[in-house]
C-alpha cells in the first residue's frame, strides 16, 4: 500500500520553520489535531497582539460574565479573538483557569477582577510595556462613570451608573449598590457587573490597538512615587482627617 | 543513505497516544528541539500537579523577588518546579508574564501580589478547586504574624513582623512601614516583602500538596455569603463605627 507510506529524509526536517511545519503535518495526518503544529519552543514572548474590534471585545466580554464573571469575562474579551487571529500560544491558553479572580478575588473585594483580568491579557500581550497600559486601565476605571456599554441584547437593567473613585470591588460594587438600592444578589449588581466587564475589556483593547499603532502614549503616573506608598491615591475615603504621612 | 530516511506507515501514526509520541519523536530527530513532543491538543485543564518541596518553593519566591517583585515570586515559587517535573504546558508558560501583580497591581496597593500569584498558580493547577485554596491563602495571609521564612543567605534585615488583617498591599505594607519605622524604598521593607513571597508560596504548596494527598479540607467560609457584600472582614478599619448595613 505504497500510498499510506511516506518517506521523510532527515534532510526535510532540519530547521527551517517550513520544513519542520511538513513534518509535523506528516504527524498530524493520522493524528488528527492530537498534536499542534504550530506549537514550537521559539515562541516568543511577549506573544504580541492584532489589532482588535472594540464592539466585538465588548459583546464578549459582556456575554462570557454570565457564568464566568468578571475577571474571566475580561480575559475573553480580549485574549479570545488572538486566539482566531494568532492561534498558538494563545490558542493553548486555557481561559478557564482565570476565573478566580471574581469579587476582588474570590470574593474579598480587593481589585476589582475586570482589572485582574486586564492584568492577566496585557502581561501576555504586551509584557513589561503592559504594565504602563493596564496601570491607565485602572485609573479610568476609578475615574469614570461606569458602566457605558449597552449591549444589543440585554439580559438585565438598572437605573444607576457611578464614579469608584476605587479599583476595590468592595468599594465600587458597595457605593453603586447603596446609588441603587439593591442587594449583591440581585439581577441589576450582576448586570452592572457584566456591563462593567465590557467597558474595562474594550479600553484595554482601546489603549492595546493605540499602542499597536504606536501612537500609545501612557497617561497616568505612578502613585508610588507620588504618595511614597502604593496607594489609590483615595487617602482620605479609609483614613478621613488622619491620613498618615509616609516616611520619606 | 538509507539510515538517514525513516518510513512512517499511515497505520503508526494512527491515534492511541504511544502511536503520536513515537510521531512527534521523529519530528524532533531533525527538528533538535523546535517543536515540543509533549504539546498535545489533549492537554487537559487543569494541568495537574505533583508535590512540591516546601523549602525549595520558598526558596525559590525568595530569590526571584529581587528582580521580578512579589507576585511573579509566587508564580515562579510554585510553577518553575512543576515546569522540570511535569514540562510542557507548564514548560512554555512565560512567567515573566505575571510580574504585574507586583505592588498590590502595578503600584495601586491593591491585592498584595502574592496572592494574585497564588490565585494564577492555582488556576492552572486545580482549576475550580483552587478557588478554595486560594479562599483559604488570603485568610492565611491577614490573620497571620509574617513574614516567618528564614533564608539561608538572607539579602537583607529588619526587626518587625506584623498581622496586616487585610489582603491589601496598601494596609499591610502600610501597617508594617510604621511599625518598623521605614521608608516604602528601604532595604528593610523589600526584604519583608520578599520573605514573604516566600511564607505564600509556601503556604500555597502546604495546601496544595494536602489537596493531592486528598486530605485537604477548606477552612475559611465565604465573605461574600457572610456580610452581603465582597468584603474582607475587617469593615471597622475603613468605616469606623459607620460600617453600613448591606440590603439583604
Amino acid at each position: 500500500m505504497k500510498d499510506e507510506k511516506r518517506e521523510i529524509s532527515r534532510r526535510d526536517l532540519l530547521v527551517g520553520a517550513g520544513k519542520v511545519a511538513a513534518g509535523a503535518a506528516i504527524v498530524s495526518v493520522g493524528a488528527s489535531g492530537l498534536i499542534r503544529p504550530g506549537k514550537t519552543e521559539a515562541a516568543q514572548f511577549p506573544w504580541g497582539y492584532k489589532k482588535l474590534d472594540l464592539q466585538e471585545v465588548g459583546d464578549i466580554a459582556y456575554n462570557a460574565w454570565y457564568g464566568k464573571f468578571c475577571c474571566q469575562a475580561v480575559v475573553e474579551g480580549l485574549l479570545k479573538p488572538l486566539q482566531k487571529s494568532i492561534g498558538d500560544p494563545y490558542a493553548s491558553l486555557p481561559l478557564d483557569a482565570f476565573k478566580w479572580g471574581h469579587g476582588g478575588a474570590v470574593g474579598w473585594g480587593t481589585l476589582c477582577g475586570t482589572m485582574t483580568g486586564a492584568g492577566i491579557a496585557t502581561g501576555f500581550i504586551a509584557g513589561p510595556e503592559g504594565e504602563k497600559i493596564l496601570n491607565d486601565v485602572i485609573a479610568y476605571y476609578a475615574s469614570t462613570e461606569l458602566p457605558i456599554y449597552k449591549p444589543a441584547n440585554p439580559k438585565g437593567s438598572f437605573k444607576n451608573v457611578n464614579r469608584s473613585d476605587s479599583p476595590l470591588c468592595h468599594i465600587s460594587v458597595g457605593k453603586w449598590m447603596e446609588k441603587e438600592g439593591v442587594k449583591f444578589f440581585s439581577p441589576q449588581r450582576k448586570e452592572r457587573c457584566a456591563r462593567i466587564s465590557a467597558d474595562v475589556a474594550m479600553y484595554t483593547a482601546k489603549l492595546l490597538n493605540d499602542w499597536a499603532d504606536g501612537k500609545y502614549k501612557p497617561a497616568h503616573g505612578s502613585n508610588l512615587k507620588d504618595n511614597g506608598i502604593t496607594t489609590q491615591e483615595n487617602c482620605m475615603e479609609c483614613h478621613g482627617d488622619n491620613v498618615p504621612t509616609p516616611i520619606t
